[in-house]
């Protein structure tokens, strides 16, 4: 199984060449899984961008706890998702949806008018605890490419989530910052991880069958 | 690459044929991809249950709203995080950790400290906002192990998780249901949305780089 041997291979890197540099096939095919992940009712809450422009790398380390694998590597990807759901997202969506299948716009409207009764009634931060674990599948997808590209990543939460959405536009373009993922490969002799086991629970304590 | 040839085969799928069953081998392959995913801090704030008891899966059925592919699926896997953080919870895998690589244990006390002084300071509501998004990873990964061996899944995340949480016994466990995967084979011809396109949001839309 080749995302077993590629989950183990992996791990949240710490340090990284900063000389060694993802060619732009690779980091288009590490973005596409993130495109091509389920999201639901395949909205696509999030979108991701893609930061290999030093200065900006450098501008979020502060941002990032003062965390040098952010400059250091090679892309940073930026997963933000929507800040609220609105009824023209909505239908944005199922509009591509109808033209791509040649379907009739307006097929889904008794599907589409559920979303929207459920969502544009709740808070826009109901509405983004929603979005924003959208964004961890495409995230995740995101990870599982790398490592089998064998491209180091770390995935991070920890950071300014505000301050990142002012330096990126982020408000204008209705979306908020999720998570960042730093992507390269990794430094294993600076790096006090690469060495160590991974651990995790034991499979009779992570899983239970009924 | 496996992984994005992998994910255009996967959908949503919407009938399984209840004849095919899943190996054994195989579920634990699914399993053992979501054992395997990266979560904050290592935590792993998440455990899955799998369900192959048919009575079992008949009775979440009504729980997710009359959904048949719950009953018809081979296995049903229920991805529940933690209720809330406790610093038991936290020392338990940082323990197993320093065991795990020969380190004395109350080598990562500055850092396990830290993650408590955060967590335990927080709402048990907060806490879970958190914790139910690392389920999203382990959930993620589980989808392209399957995929990977072309096991079809449907994720779920609209059903009752009060009802389940009671079905299962998960408050007692200090877990509360979060995500449903519905695991087999699709039964292609009764299957609307099989031969339907897949429709994601084009690159130029759902990528900036920066």
């Amino acid at each position: 199984m080749a995302i077993l041997e590629n989950l183990k291979w992996r791990y949240a890197t710490k340090k990284y060449d900063p000389a060694k540099k993802i060619s732009k096939q690779d980091i288009d095919t590490i973005v596409e899984a993130a495109r091509l992940a389920p999201t639901s009712s395949g909205l696509q809450q999030f979108r991701v961008f893609v930061i290999s422009d030093q200065d900006l790398k450098n501008k979020i380390v502060p941002i990032a706890n003062g965390q040098q694998i952010v400059a250091d590597s090679s892309h940073l990807l930026v997963f933000a998702a929507w800040d609220k759901y609105t009824a023209e997202r909505i239908d944005s969506i199922y509009d591509l949806t109808t033209d791509e299948r040649s379907l009739p716009r307006g097929r889904f409207s008794t599907y589409t008018d559920k979303l929207k009764n459920l969502y544009l009634t709740q808070t826009a931060e109901q509405n983004f605890v929603h979005t924003s674990r959208q964004a961890y599948i495409g995230f995740s997808m995101a990870i599982a490419a790398a490592a089998e590209l064998k491209i180091d990543s770390t995935p991070m939460e920890g950071f300014n989530t505000e301050a990142l959405d002012e330096l990126l536009g982020l408000k204008e373009k209705g979306l908020k910052s999720v998570l960042m993922l730093p992507l390269g490969y990794r430094d294993a002799e600076g790096d006090w991880l690469h060495s160590m086991k991974k651990v995790r629970n034991p499979k009779e304590e992570f899983v239970v069958e009924l």
